[in-house]
């Protein structure tokens, strides 16, 4: 007796991101109504169910979406304009006039949509994202047909979007009430980081986190220069200070932590914090290594994260994984670090519990949303293959994506994106960006 | 009155590599007899010239061929079959057994074909090549149509190629003798490293080397565990010991050059040597990291290398010019180290530098073979573009290669290989691979 499906997908690897690290051979994946109904064999699947549409991928591997864990997605449409700088020159020359010169609501929703075409059709499924004008970012999310978690930034300062801390979170918690009960959006409360936020600012943070039942996503230690100002400062290290106050919490993602020593990840693992781990853009910025490998040691949540694109330039995260993997050996010296599963799983399974999502999203698993990223393997550069999992990480690019579904819906069909927008408009929103950027 | 040209190149932009880093916009490449003739603006050149063929390119950028100064290029029939292991468990357990079972003259001229498609592909039209069977890879080499440097390699030990030193270079050099005056092939000699080559034969490698006007191809200062044992062996230093031999000079390619002290970087400066650095590699095998800023600041010419696909699993120059940038900024923890257009410069001039052919190769110059490479920045994840270096560095994967000439002849022509063998030809003598390796 056969069973009604929506999608039927037979792939020649399935790499569900479980325990066992298992590589499925010749599986299939059932879908109905945007969730996982079954993964068995493809000889099981042709007997059991009757599908709408079959896809067949005889030379690909299905993973789970990935889940870019902290990113500034309208960033992109400042994309390369100063690079090769020290960070404050960078912030202080290029990044921080550029934006007070030209962000603004409009700036935000057609720099995210770029930013999503963008990650979309490099298998990302899931951002999370913090920047000005959360409601729309919010906006171009939806309209993309992306998953993402919108933060509710806050800071100190004034800028054009926001006049005082709570203006900001009032602003970015109304968007959050406009689009309470979408399917593909999230909210969290996005302080800055400790050097720009008070620590009134983060106690209120706190408090609206804990009613809300938000994550809190926040930048920790990524300069030398950030744990100086803050001993100098406060007479602690941010997360010293941020524990003090309260906001050290499971549903804490603290972004790069890069400068951590054993009282910060003591700090981080009794406190269940989760780490958003930026490879490309630490690297980029000179900010330095995260010790990787004692965080995971430490049983802290690692996701990957792109970063913005001014800061990375690329919003690929299976750079990021290569990135990761070849980061956390060149910098512990050990080249067994991060091997090529544990890449995969920060780039999925690890990002989605940090975002509190795993009960949804991270793996190919019954019951779970159909966020899923096929990648081709058939051209030479890709042979041979022993080991699909090691390709995905140390062979394999975005370029490599085939097939993108979120929520059981495609976006990606073999190669091509489908957006409500298509890359002509989108080429001509971008170049009115960059003429206007560019004087 | 009009001159005749084989081929005219119209490109949105043009990086010659020279020492102005100069971006042409809207210029022209004049081609003749497989040389360049001229690097003009293209209203100029369609006064001047009437071509056979007219390529436009009104979205891409026009770079030298990129020049991959060190690999193992028959070594991609081994991608990936062993990752995340110690140097040491990596050699013992997985390479050597495979290639002690595996490496003939069949297997290199297999291995050296993939490796050669796929590093054409990807706008690499040189190579340093280091393996067994010089000879299989030469006649590979010549096959696709790839300009090669070829080691003629000796060590110590003997192996089913040859039986002692003499053995290895007696052979070597007879693969020289028979391509003698091939406008693509040329060699080198390779003493694999100073841990596997004893005083007499880094003796008859420097005569040879001297005699034939030969560079030296050669591993150095890899690993701290190599530095050791040399203080231990020898009572000095791995480029010590070179130079006592009187090897080190200005036809010496060092490999990795990652532990170098202030000693070694002033030897490798004063004898003229040069570097091949192979950051995926060393980060990927936990190696450590080469301090290229001061290697550069000491004018040492440093070229990039892949490496074999063994150790890094992609032959992509693009990739190694991002994470040449990258390591260095971090490993200096200075972000201005290492900026996109010196990137640009090691993977092209200075990689045909070190190999004693910048007359020839690696930059757009007038004269000079035109060994080409053009990459399309059209789709919206290289938008905004408001410094294509920047993009080629930061943003590029070879996915965006879409011409590469060698020669003046089209090698890929809109992302499409065009060598004697086929892809599928290619996949079936893989594929016998593989399941040769996989028993």
């Amino acid at each position: 007796m056969s069973e009604a499906v929506d999608l039927l997908i037979n792939a020649r690897w399935i790499v569900p991101v479980d325990p066992h690290d298992s590589v499925l051979a010749d599986h299939a994946v059932a879908i109905r109504g945007g969730r996982i109904v079954d993964v068995l064999d493809q000889d099981a699947a042709r007997a059991r169910y009757v599908a709408d549409k079959v896809v067949e991928l005889p030379r690909h591997v299905l993973i789970p979406g990935l889940v870019n864990l902290h990113t500034h997605a309208a960033m992109s449409l400042l994309r390369g304009i100063a690079d090769d700088l020290p960070l404050m020159r960078w912030l202080q020359e290029a990044i921080w006039p550029a934006e007070s010169r030209h962000v603004d609501a409009a700036f935000v929703r057609d720099g995210t949509l770029l930013a999503a075409a963008e990650m979309i059709r490099g298998g990302i499924t899931t951002c999370s994202d913090m920047y000005f004008h959360p409601e729309a970012a919010a906006e171009a999310f939806v309209a993309a047909g992306m998953r993402a978690v919108v933060g509710a930034v806050t800071l100190e300062f004034p800028t054009s979007y926001a006049s005082d801390p709570e203006d900001y979170l009032r602003k970015g918690l109304a968007a959050r009430d406009r689009w309470q009960g979408h399917p593909l959006l999230g909210f969290s409360i996005a302080p800055h980081a400790p050097y720009t936020v008070s620590d009134e600012s983060f106690r209120h943070v706190q408090t609206l986190a804990d009613e809300l039942e938000l994550p809190i996503h926040v930048h920790i230690h990524e300069t030398a220069q950030e744990i100086a100002d803050s001993l100098a400062a406060h007479g602690c290290r941010p997360l010293a200070r941020l524990a003090r106050l309260g906001v050290l919490g499971s549903n804490l993602i603290g972004v790069h932590a890069v400068h951590v020593d054993a009282s910060d990840i003591e700090l981080l693992a009794r406190h269940g914090c989760s780490v958003a781990h930026c490879p490309t853009s630490n690297m980029k910025l000179a900010s330095g290594i995260a010790p990787v490998p004692r965080l995971l040691a430490a049983g802290i949540p690692v996701g990957l994260g792109t970063d913005g694109a001014a800061s990375n330039n690329r919003l690929d995260l299976l750079q990021e994984m290569r990135h990761a993997a070849l980061l956390a050996k060149v910098g512990s010296l050990d080249a067994t670090a991060v091997p090529a599963h544990v890449a995969l799983r920060m780039a999925t399974l690890d990002g989605a519990r940090a975002l509190g999502m795993d009960d949804r999203i991270g793996s190919i698993e019954i019951g779970k949303c159909a966020d899923l990223c096929a990648l081709e393997l058939s051209a030479p550069q890709y042979r041979p293959c022993f080991d699909p999992v090691s390709h995905l990480v140390y062979v394999c690019g975005r370029e490599n994506v085939s097939h993108v579904w979120i929520d059981g819906e495609t976006r990606v069909d073999k190669g091509v994106s489908l957006l409500h927008i298509n890359d002509t408009e989108l080429l001509r929103l971008v170049s009115m960006w960059q003429t206007r950027l560019g004087n």
